[in-house]
């Protein structure tokens, strides 16, 4: 089940409901954290950073036992979320019944509160290289700079990655203007929520923190009254 | 605000209260359907397709009268919707206050109803040739092909667009294994939605509908016992 990104008015009646019918509530501390008071009579647990295989075991375990357990994810739960491991960890657990409940993700909470940065076709890329090696990263990083494709960002920054965001942003410097606008979301759709609009050639990569977006714009983005936009039509 | 993919159950509560409160709706026809029931006393406009700057136009006239107005996007407005148009069309409106309600959007709605094929990072690219030329389509393709990012297609076919979706299948073809999974969902998130997993060597774009996303895997997205999984972490 996806909460959305935080803020309660962002989460789906589908989501509301199945956490009010769960037996068992899964998930990520800070995620739980979204949903206090959304959980009917359910069993909380909550688990670590890093620990989303087991959360994935647990879960199909208890569900094998019979219970309705919903795992939650921050956002989508498709989207570098919990539906990954769950349906990984599938196999050999015949019978059981998963739903994968959408949500808003982090994209379009930080596109709404930029403007409307995503009318063109974009990409979502993690510069996490927790579970994926950066010359992956790397090449979809080229492949999206080649492509004129709208960025979107996550996982920006954490510890021991201070240096992902400078060089994503290096490798669309050298396909894009300078002053190709970047925006910065924290908090995204969740209280706390700020904004920072800038260009290639300025924007500082260390204002980005664990919980920011990064929107860096196509060559048609343009950013007008503190509105990031991107045109859907182009001048033929 | 976004309506979501048109189920009720995946709208949010924060697009609910708008509905209820406004003073006027105005949305394409399809989409005033989606949320019948739930706009309170407001005047309903409906409009047709490619009415899209009219729209826009008319709902800051009527948000300038002192309106509170809601102007409704399938899915969310940020991706492909109307965010794009009002915001382009506000300069001149000064006072107005735009709120961009984020909803959940086909690309993860169709993941969820196919499993979690969007655990990794992937580009959303439209097929529609009428506001952007299809040598910019053409280039876009070829770079997610390049980056081997996951392929989220909207508008993969409609009147006088009956081989885009073949074209853009080739495109992939040329740089990945015929036996990519490929996932179409008609009618994500909405009532009457189906689901059809091939691969790029088998798959039949004649299948696709005006109201089909079509999801490409890269090149570690595999089917197991009908569900389509990319995982997250790649082996060293």
């Amino acid at each position: 089940v996806g909460t959305g990104p935080g803020d309660p008015g962002h989460m789906t009646s589908r989501a509301r409901q199945a956490l009010e019918e769960a037996d068992v509530v899964l998930g990520y501390g800070t995620y739980l954290e979204f949903i206090k008071g959304m959980t009917g009579h359910a069993e909380v647990l909550a688990y670590a950073m890093g620990e989303e295989m087991a959360r994935a075991r647990d879960a199909l375990a208890l569900a094998g036992a019979g219970r309705s357990v919903v795992v939650v994810s921050g956002g989508d739960p498709g989207v570098y979320g919990m539906a990954g491991p769950v349906l990984e960890a599938l196999p050999g657990h015949e019978g059981i019944q998963v739903e994968v409940v959408p949500g808003v993700t982090a994209a379009v909470a930080a596109a709404a509160a930029l403007g409307a940065p995503l009318s063109a076709d974009f990409a979502v890329v993690s510069l996490s290289d927790i579970l994926v090696p950066w010359h992956v990263i790397d090449r979809r990083l080229r492949a999206v700079a080649a492509g004129d494709m709208v960025a979107v960002l996550y996982n920006p920054r954490s510890h021991g990655r201070r240096d992902h965001l400078r060089r994503a942003l290096d490798i669309l410097k050298a396909h894009r203007s300078y002053t190709t606008p970047v925006g910065l979301v924290k908090n995204a759709g969740r209280p706390g929520q700020t904004v920072t609009l800038s260009d290639l050639g300025r924007f500082d990569p260390g204002l980005a923190d664990m919980g920011s977006t990064v929107i860096v714009g196509n060559s048609y983005t343009f950013i007008r009254g503190g509105i990031m936009v991107t045109p859907r039509g182009y001048a033929p």
